[in-house]
């Protein structure tokens, strides 16, 4: 059994720079014990102010487009030019069974060997949204640990990647050398929140497709541009397996970077993801008081069983649970 | 300018069959504005103990699988048996500017002619949830009104099967003859929900892709059905175009219901999706009561200002806006 740490050993432990604790400090993040959340919150109290110094990067992709082969490649370059790299790897594509198509840390072979990385897959089996606040509470710890970029991986099912461009500073979607068809529909919402589409493979035999497929998300990606940011989206052709594009894409990320802290607009953008985030935190600090609370839990029960036996609607069982939630006793 | 409509004026128009009523109906419940929601909620109540009689199937698969076409054959094959059909589409791919891929009504030549259909595009540029909600409430409208069949129809991108699979009795997914590279990853947690696999577009040259899509599907149906259910999922090939199948998928449909009604299993069903439901109300009714009670919108103001000074960390912060919201005054 492992021994029980207290906070002081997070303290040191994040001092040494000891990886094992920081991966025991997220094990308590993502822990469903009351304990464990607890110690959680304290460790992420006492961290809080030592965040938000890292490049927090979005990564996305449907399978096969070769997402793991080019974060392993990318984070090796940027270990490389002297940083260091946290990868944490959003799988909700399998609400059922909990299982995680991303879970497997061999993935990346080179950053999973290096010193200089972390890997770390996410929780399954929750909801997206809990997931979500589980990762970013996640990404702030390896922050304070003092990683220069997290980089935050998800499975390309639409919303998952919504919800991840809302916890980072840079969205890379990551694109087949296909093009046409995938335009269509269903990337449609996720082009929109991108800020760099790379279209990976472009390398051997794909090397055509790959400029044909840029030169459409270039204009997809201008058709899509809101202009509500000072950010210009850029379509890049790269090759994970062959490192080819991947200078060129850091490059726009430091750029990025650049335009964002201009005027305070990546500040900016961050408060409005901290305020976002503080919603789901409150939406899921209401679930679990009413599942938790004895008196509340009662109450809600016996509502349910009154809606389902038709005494009571859908909007009256609503505002009864609302009710007795609003009117807590102190 | 229209009348406008009081809640009389709904019953006669239910009573007298008159679409046009429905349509404002659904109307109302989309609306944004209180007056507006508020006689929603009227007619809502007034005809909840007329609903529940429908058979609730949602139908899904990806952009270029064939879904217009297979619900516009399908949905007259009802029509031809004595059947009325609703179909309502979620689309929830735009996000940002809320435009929508399923909206066109036109997409269903035979069903948009018919006396005996009716075709309803979801409100777009909400988020999934209110979404969801919406279309609960709309499709409650459509049991009222008398229709047997209420088809949820909703774009392949992963978290909308979920959230629709959770209000309807029965998931129908359309798949391509591919399969191979499709059963990886992004349709697994789909699979999962489905109910039936029908793979479409199986007649000219794609019959012996359709037989090994079949083939596949299947396999990975029986390793997915969690046997939680009396219903052992089907994998069928059909053809939207040619009409090809649509009796067997029919066949399969009341097969389930049968089944389903056997010890009560399908109220089960629709019980556990009236609790998660009530959950959604609840939390859009949260975040309403947040934003719209002076009050409260003033702490909640003051509070993310906090956070976003670092004066509060998100934990304190949430806890702050879960203490007045919880005690509220009378």
């Amino acid at each position: 059994m492992k021994k029980q740490l207290q906070l002081q050993d997070f303290v040191d432990g994040f001092k040494k720079k000891d990886i094992a604790i920081l991966s025991r400090a997220i094990t308590l993040v993502e822990s469903k014990n009351i304990e464990h959340q607890k110690l959680a919150r304290q460790i992420i109290d006492t961290f809080y102010k030592q965040t938000g110094k890292a490049k927090r990067i979005g990564i996305s992709g449907t399978p096969g487009v070769g997402k793991s082969t080019f974060i392993d490649t990318f984070g090796m370059s940027l270990i490389d030019a002297g940083l260091k790299v946290a990868v944490l790897a959003i799988d909700p594509t399998s609400q059922k069974t909990g299982g995680s198509i991303l879970g497997d840390k061999t993935r990346m072979h080179q950053l999973a060997a290096s010193k200089e990385a972390f890997i770390r897959p996410s929780p399954s089996g929750t909801t997206l949204g809990g997931v979500a606040s589980k990762t970013r509470e996640s990404m702030l710890l390896c922050e304070a640990f003092g990683f220069d970029v997290v980089i935050v991986e998800t499975v390309g099912v639409g919303q998952s990647e919504v919800t991840v461009s809302q916890m980072v500073d840079f969205f890379l979607l990551l694109m087949q050398p296909g093009g046409g068809d995938d335009l269509q529909g269903i990337k449609r919402g996720i082009l929109e929140v991108a800020d760099l589409v790379a279209v990976n493979k472009a390398d051997g035999d794909q090397q055509t497709q790959a400029s044909i497929a840029l030169q459409e998300y270039s204009t997809a990606i201008k058709i899509l541009h809101h202009g509500d940011s000072a950010w210009t989206p850029k379509v890049i052709k790269c090759s994970g397996l062959k490192g080819i594009g991947l200078d060129e894409i850091w490059n726009s990320v430091l750029e990025y970077y650049k335009i964002m802290e201009k005027d305070q607009q990546l500040q900016f953008k961050r408060d409005q993801q901290l305020k976002s985030w503080m919603w789901s935190m409150l939406m899921e600090k209401v679930e679990n008081e009413l599942t938790q609370n004895d008196q509340l839990n009662k109450k809600l029960l016996r509502t349910q069983q009154e809606l389902i036996e038709n005494k009571l609607n859908i909007m009256q069982a609503t505002q009864q649970i609302f009710d007795s939630l609003t009117h807590m006793e102190k």
